[in-house]
């Protein structure tokens, strides 16, 4: 049975998450509806990263078996028909070899954070970006981050309802850069505890607003203490931006 | 009475329009129930480009004139809170001379237009982009464009209901790139005809798609009638991106 690698782009706002849930509407769910509304019969979708509530994907990858013979734009455009009116987009669709797994052979995985760093309410970014007030110092924010890469203990970093056996990850990127007034937090590693991008970014908004020092960043790192580090940033400034394979896995 | 200079940014999606009207919520009459619910009496609001219905504004200029003294963080912070919740942001208030009117005064005005240039519909962008999924040629684009540069008789790039005494225009820029799988046209001058941007966007779309030639645009140009030029593009792609003054104008 063909495999399809699946891009995807979606606004998490009016979801669950990313995974099949009995409280409410899913991105997974509504995939998995598109496909048997395709195929006729009931199709399991995998996703590389499984999305909170409200976080958004500019560039998710998942995967699913497809029996029947569609060319690739057949598959692509006859779920984007079948996802109608969801906020979900399938940008591209191709065949992987069988045994191609979205979340198992992925080799890296990136997130933005947008921070709308103004006065005023957004406008036309409502859900799309963390609205902040506090005057931020994307700079401060950016030189307590490199504190956080490479090879550490995340135990502060991620929810206590994580369910990875180690807290142990590496960091390849933590970059904080203003864009005009926005902050963007560009993050990138293999794999990622659960909630630990927005753990990053609440924990660098206490930086970037002067109430902590690098030092501080040190300590709530070592202390290996969820309540040790700063607060979990909202969802909705939160996007998927790339999931990464080996070449050979690629399809 | 102290006049106000406002720099704003609003989604045009949910009003009729810049202008107030009879017919639904307009962003005028937003702003002018802001400033009367922060001074206790009527204020009129005057804008620098009467933006139609589903048009947004990244940076609209409108003054007004408030008794009252406040501070120009003051009048932000206040109007914001007022405007709550319409999707309409006062990014800044700043003290003007008292002959300053954001029509009158302006210099020039430049807008964005953006088209999602895909198969699959905009999620993250839905009511934000114009969904084109014809593969558009934005060189082909931006060379047909260039024809249009310098000053002319727009007669067959205005809306047929335009009260505009002449049609004749000078264009400083109309620039066309490919920015990912968005096309971005950028275009400014002086001042603009009722539906210009959009007439010209859906006259570069037919040249994007290959159906018209150079030729083609400049035989429209030279009908001096709105049935030689393209359709008018939807709104929802077109933002107000600046309006410029005089230095000693501003403020």
């Amino acid at each position: 049975m063909p495999r399809w690698k699946l891009t995807l782009e979606y606004d998490g706002g009016p979801f669950v998450g990313w995974q099949r849930q009995e409280t409410g509407p899913s991105i997974q769910a509504a995939l998995e509806d598109a496909v048997a509304a395709l195929t006729g019969r009931p199709g399991s979708v995998y996703g590389a990263g499984r999305t909170d509530s409200g976080v958004h994907a500019l560039h998710q990858v998942a995967h699913t078996d497809i029996e029947r013979d569609f060319s690739a734009q057949q598959i692509r455009d006859a779920l984007n028909y079948h996802l109608k009116p969801n906020p979900i987009a399938v940008l591209a669709a191709e065949p992987v070899a069988p045994d191609f797994h979205a979340r198992f052979s992925a080799t890296g995985r990136a997130y933005l954070y947008r921070i709308l760093n103004r006065r005023a309410r957004p406008t036309l970014d409502l859900g799309r970006v963390w609205h902040n007030h506090h005057r931020l110092d994307g700079d401060a924010m950016h030189e307590a981050a490199q504190l956080l890469v490479g090879r550490h203990d995340f135990t502060s970093f991620r929810s206590i309802q994580c369910q990875s056996d180690s807290a142990l990850k590496t960091l390849d990127r933590l970059d904080v850069r203003r864009a005009g007034d926005e902050i963007h937090i560009d993050v990138a590693a293999r794999s990622f505890l659960h909630n630990q991008v927005r753990i990053l970014v609440g924990t660098l908004e206490l930086v970037g607003r002067g109430k902590w020092r690098k030092r501080d960043v040190e300590a709530a790192l070592q202390a290996c203490d969820r309540a040790a580090a700063g607060p979990t940033a909202p969802p909705e400034g939160l996007y998927l931006a790339a999931v990464t394979y080996d070449p050979q896995e690629n399809g």
